[in-house]
């Protein structure tokens, strides 16, 4: 009897902790609501050279991957201006973070204007990370085609 | 007769100042135009922990409702990285002015996920801050229901 | 024979350099596409004192007006607080860039409230700077109207 009591009470504690402990809502999803079919997609721009702001920003990414789930987000990290350094051999302190979030599926665009105006050649850049012709044009057609725009 | 024409040279000057002092044009509002039942809907975002920057967007915030007229507008402020500190008891250098926004009905947001990572309990955010798991996601989802995200 | 042989590996090569120089892959454009009835809209602000980094967002705009084409794209600039000292008479160390800029069809809008909050007069903007009530519901209504709002 002592046992079932102790058992009652200790069931009512982990009822109620969250309420005490946590004022968390729910973020309240737009329709339609992300689906493996439909993903959310979401392009995140990083202009800076600074390694701790760009592993800010991918932590920042890994993080809203794991709040869709990786089936029902698609995610694009789009650099330009000082922020491709980030991706170029030699030049990235941070280059295993690419190759990580590249397993994770992220993908890595570099804006073509900001090497050219740099002098580096396409093959500069790590595996795997795609060059279009201008990082900002990219952004806007994207948001024109439904995806969020981030600059965290 | 004197008198008269003294008059009409100083309506003329009163008509006439505004365009000569000032270049101000209105802002052309999108359809539909905003309205008390239909208010705009505007996420500010705040991720720095420099209290002088989160004393410029509060500034921004207030201009932004007075703008509109506060029936006119809904207006939240997601904080998240660096920037929750801003509503943290104890670490928060502006406390008081979080409190004036709140008695306007601006909205606080808190990143849970930052929470988690500071290892700070929810407790430890100011009165009548609203917390969600992860602040970015809130945008992108609010950006899909129609709100206007800034991060001024 | 030689030579024909010649001219054959040379066509390879220049048929093959494209490849192996350049990962480029071109912007896919959303729908409608721009173009001189219907352009892209894009509205950058600047919110920063920093001549320098002034001067990195007027070349965003320029390799932006040169990617679509300056009959396809509309392109407008917002200064607010601190980056409103860009368009002053006087402050500006970037005045003859402002110029040269609006003479490519670049409009600039200033915010009004910063600039009474300064203190100064309409009259201390550069030629043919625009004025507007408060800079940031300017870039509201504008996204709201199918502008895409970028922070470089």
């Amino acid at each position: 009897m002592a046992m079932k009591r102790a058992l009652l009470i200790a069931l009512a504690l982990l009822v109620a902790s969250p309420a005490t402990a946590s004022r968390e809502r729910a973020t309240e999803l737009a329709d339609p609501k992300p689906s493996v079919d439909a993903p959310r997609r979401i392009v995140v721009s990083l202009a800076e050279s600074d390694p701790a702001r760009a592993n800010a920003v991918f932590s920042n990414v890994i993080n809203i991957q794991e709040f869709y789930g990786p089936d029902r987000v698609e995610l694009a990290i789009v650099l330009y201006g000082p922020g491709v350094r980030h991706v170029l051999k030699g030049d990235s302190q941070v280059a295993e973070r690419v190759a990580s979030l590249r397993a994770y599926d992220i993908t890595f665009i570099a804006c073509g204007n900001t090497l050219e105006s740099m002098g580096r050649p396409h093959d500069d850049l790590l595996d795997g990370v795609e060059v279009v012709k201008n990082g900002l044009p990219e952004i806007v057609e994207k948001v024109l085609s439904g995806w969020v725009h981030l600059k965290p």
